[in-house]
């Protein structure tokens, strides 16, 4: 049967990405309390294509995935980097993984506890590095925490009240240490007027009430303070935070970001 | 050149439904306050198909639109369903239009002036009423109105503070008479904590933010308060009223809903 | 601590649902190839609130999926409901979840096995059932299946090809026995001109090329090859059949729909 | 009042982009065929924030978009920016602007006519140049492109037909002379196996099945057409280009990017 993918291209022009997007899988992730966590996924695995090449083989993508059987933590990328590499016989190769990564956590005064999400990334890619035979690992973690947001000036300028809101905080971190999903999250809550919770009791929602009350942040607060932590972090090579606010008085949202270097 | 869409079928099954769904279009919508916007719909649009024929036509409904010139408000929308009827030769024909709607609104302090967008929607259909030969136009009109909910709960039992959150009021109308968008999305704020705003100064938001604090708001209370005004209409024949609280303390929804008789 | 949800309501209007919407949650269900698989879920749960109460506790929710530890198959999930029923001392209770399923398939031709991945639901309630002391379970399940459809206009009329594409089958089924999500995903499939894969090798690809330029199907016939299987179904009470084609030659979509009875 | 957002922050932590999102506006868009036309679209706007300001005054951005009223074509952008400099006292400034954009064409064969709509965007910024006094104008100008793709590989291998798809060319183009979205959307619809159309009669559906049969083309080919084409216009001083082929045999993409330089 004939290879069309492998016919020689004549436009000389080289491919930076080319592979299969959105799939869906299930995976299973590291977790730092339980060992590890099912989950699912939507991949993104590409690869380059050099110029005199047609075309890539997208079926081989899904047989790396099948050969790993979804076991596709921090641990495992390098070896699903590589097993595309060698499969692809390429220069660069990258996976990119989105997945519902549940914590749980005890409310603040009861105690009781509940599951909460958090949408999280891996973004990894291993490619040529100048001046070295051995190809570098590009990993950068992500992680968007939901968390309280009240506002400063809303509560300066009222007799009574302040406007408050979900706020979503994204953190991407490039790590050339192990870091943990559930460090990116505690990061971020702790930068926020208040974390969310999945099971609030009455007294807990006092305390949280209450404690964001006390603790109001601008967006522009929550993403300096994530970018005072990870400035300080020698794990942390390169990090971008943003903050966005759904406001609870108006119909857009607010937003701030800071990245690093 | 064959039809094969009016090919004969023996399956015996007459289809409810068929058509287009999810096309863009630039529509002109009747507007209280100008007469007339200018926006952009997404448009489904469907005929019912009798069980002896293969297929419908499907090149005639974006006919029907382009005849009309994206003209369809309300005025205009019994005109392209009886264009349907005659052109499709069947018995129901059914219209739904998305779009946002955009309305001028004064800051409560200051008085300045921001467009404020409205997720809006028009479900309209002809088709035959038992008992009458004349076929029965079914009228229903949406208004997703995005407001603050500030939470009794959570302001009885704190001692300061209380969560608020952006919150989506749905009313659905089956209207005989001619009822604005405009009504919907009023009935709707008023039933809120507060209506949010394109542009608040300081001012307002002081204003915003005392006000949703002094009228905290479930989201039972506000189906139940647009429930009890569209009751006392007599122009609404029927509604379904809900309201989504984008928990400012959780990562999940607070819901409730009020379905007519 | 007060209790306001507990208060008196004076508006009269009983509220037909309220409970929380779009919770992310970790559960497994059961499958027919294995036993179990681990997937996740966006959860709604709603119990009906009588006129009296001015509104309902939001926290039992997720109490009653914790104490079920995310087990919610079609087995459980009537225990989910009665457990609802008796913390809320209510009526009537509604659970709907949506998630991924993941079912393997072997390519048609090198018999290549990869996941592919289904967008599932079950939407069950229990109320109360007109001449009758117990309650009535309401039980839907739904499974979106992507499918290729090729177009029998287009392959008639053409002298070569035939544009065809990506199309979502969506049946809803009311089921008063079990009824698996691979039975539904099975007569999707086999209504359209081909199942899609997850990892066609260039054999399988030939084989899905030729197989889907056999057998044209327009969504009209999609929906009437469900409707005649599901009809003849004694398991199935009620449901719905939806198809809708991403047409490759619009930007718009086509769309055929049979609802039962 | 007190200005909250003006005192001064302690943590010399600079933000790089702080304010709206997403927030929803009728603009009115330059339009080679008919002068302008209207539509909606969402903005996002963000300065710079030097690192002893607390906070940015979010209402100024809602205040510069009503000044404008809308008319926000690549003609009035810079105007928009420099007021955003001027208001905000700031370096730099950014304005995203995501709209459908509609060009009416015609049918191949009949040439009937409709409105096709494609998803657009402007992303402009203004800041500071190394070396030079003035600040310089950044302007991408996007388009997402429906259109047809068939692949060779299947074409090739099998007996009769060929699978084929809707697939979204998008084409990034940071431009420093004039390019029209009629010229993005031209370059990329040549690319393709096929362009898309609102409305094909019998005729034209034959013309556009046979046509894409004729031109069979991978999404690793429509990347390289474009490229080809956008290297060689000295309008263009940087590209990106993707394609997306919502594979018709597949639930998932086959994807493909080139980036300049």
């Amino acid at each position: 049967m004939k290879d069309v993918q492998n016919r020689r291209d004549r436009r000389k022009i080289p491919i930076d990405k080319v592979g299969i997007k959105d799939l869906q899988y299930p995976i299973s992730v590291l977790d730092r309390a339980n060992k590890s966590q099912d989950t699912t996924a939507r991949i993104n695995m590409y690869v380059n294509l050099p110029h005199h090449f047609k075309g890539t083989h997208m079926s081989r993508f899904v047989e790396v995935l099948n050969d790993h059987h979804g076991r596709i933590s921090v641990e495992e990328i390098e070896d699903v980097l590589l097993e595309m590499q060698r499969r692809f016989k390429c220069e660069s190769v990258h996976i990119e993984m989105t997945f519902p990564y549940f914590v749980e956590k005890a409310a603040p005064a009861s105690g009781a506890k509940g599951l909460v999400d958090y949408e999280c990334a891996f973004y990894a890619s291993l490619g040529p590095v100048k001046g070295s035979k051995k190809p570098g690992l590009n990993l950068v973690i992500e992680a968007k925490v939901p968390v309280t947001m009240l506002c400063p000036c809303s509560k300066e300028i009222s007799e009574r009240g302040a406007h408050n809101q979900r706020s979503i905080i994204t953190i991407k971190a490039r790590t050339v240490e192990l870091v943990w999903l559930e460090e990116l999250i505690e990061i971020a809550e702790k930068a926020a007027s208040s974390p969310v919770y999945a099971l609030l009791k009455r007294p807990d929602e006092k305390a949280v009430t209450e404690g964001a009350y006390d603790r109001p942040r601008f967006a522009e607060d929550a993403v300096r303070e994530v970018a005072k932590k990870l400035k300080n972090d020698s794990r942390v090579a390169w990090f971008q935070v943003e903050s966005e606010n759904q406001e609870s008085i108006h119909n857009h949202n607010a937003y701030a970001m800071v990245v690093s270097g």
